[in-house]
């Protein structure tokens, strides 16, 4: 069983924080865990636009806390996003998320992460045989 | 894209919410939804105790409110639950968890949970092919 405190982790486990342009992400679970996904905490900075597309991954993001939005960049349609707005990315679409006021998101990971990819220029993280 | 409000969901979607003991489960993304994984927002009532063995699962379960513990029946550990917590039933752990306060669980199962499972006799869910 593993056990680990977002608290403990923000303050002693530094390697698992990673922060990019205008986001941070705990990362409480990585590829390592052997779990077949990875969960992570991410903080979208008020104001904040990002635009993602993870082609090699698909991934879940649940909202905590905060307010925006999620333009679907295939169909044109935006979905607001407010605590309890879950969007699933089954299709890997690309996309454009909006924090009007700072989003907290519970992300799972499916292939995980394993925690040293970065957004390559198409929003995408690379795969994990690249990695290696 | 798959988008679903949580609190439209407990409104109009009675089919996934899913209560057993002291305990009920909404189902965001189920593995019809091809993601990998499930999604499931989990209530622990206030005063409740639950042996789970999840032998045909791995989950990760993040606490966001109340209180509680966790036993690993392995070690006999016990580790607090409190906001900001998370256990992974890496090994399929056999425990207890016990709710002093409600605990709201945001739980990530994989293989993903088909909505159809009940807990047998000895905590754990029937693999997915057991269901079909």
């Amino acid at each position: 069983m593993i056990v680990r405190d977002f608290n403990k982790i923000i303050e002693n486990e530094k390697d698992r924080v990673v922060s990019d342009a205008n986001w941070t992400s705990v990362r409480m679970l990585l590829a390592d865990d052997k779990m077949g996904f990875s969960f992570h905490l991410t903080f979208l900075d008020t104001g904040s636009e990002h635009v993602f597309e993870y082609k090699n991954h698909f991934e879940s993001v649940y909202c905590m806390k905060g307010k925006g939005s999620i333009t679907d960049h295939a169909t044109g349609e935006t979905h607001e996003i407010h605590p309890g707005v879950m969007y699933a990315l089954n299709e890997h679409d690309r996309h454009t998320l909006r924090a009007e006021e700072e989003l907290v998101m519970a992300c799972v990971f499916n292939p995980p992460v394993t925690g040293t990819e970065v957004h390559r220029e198409d929003g995408s993280y690379a795969p994990a045989e690249e990695l290696a």
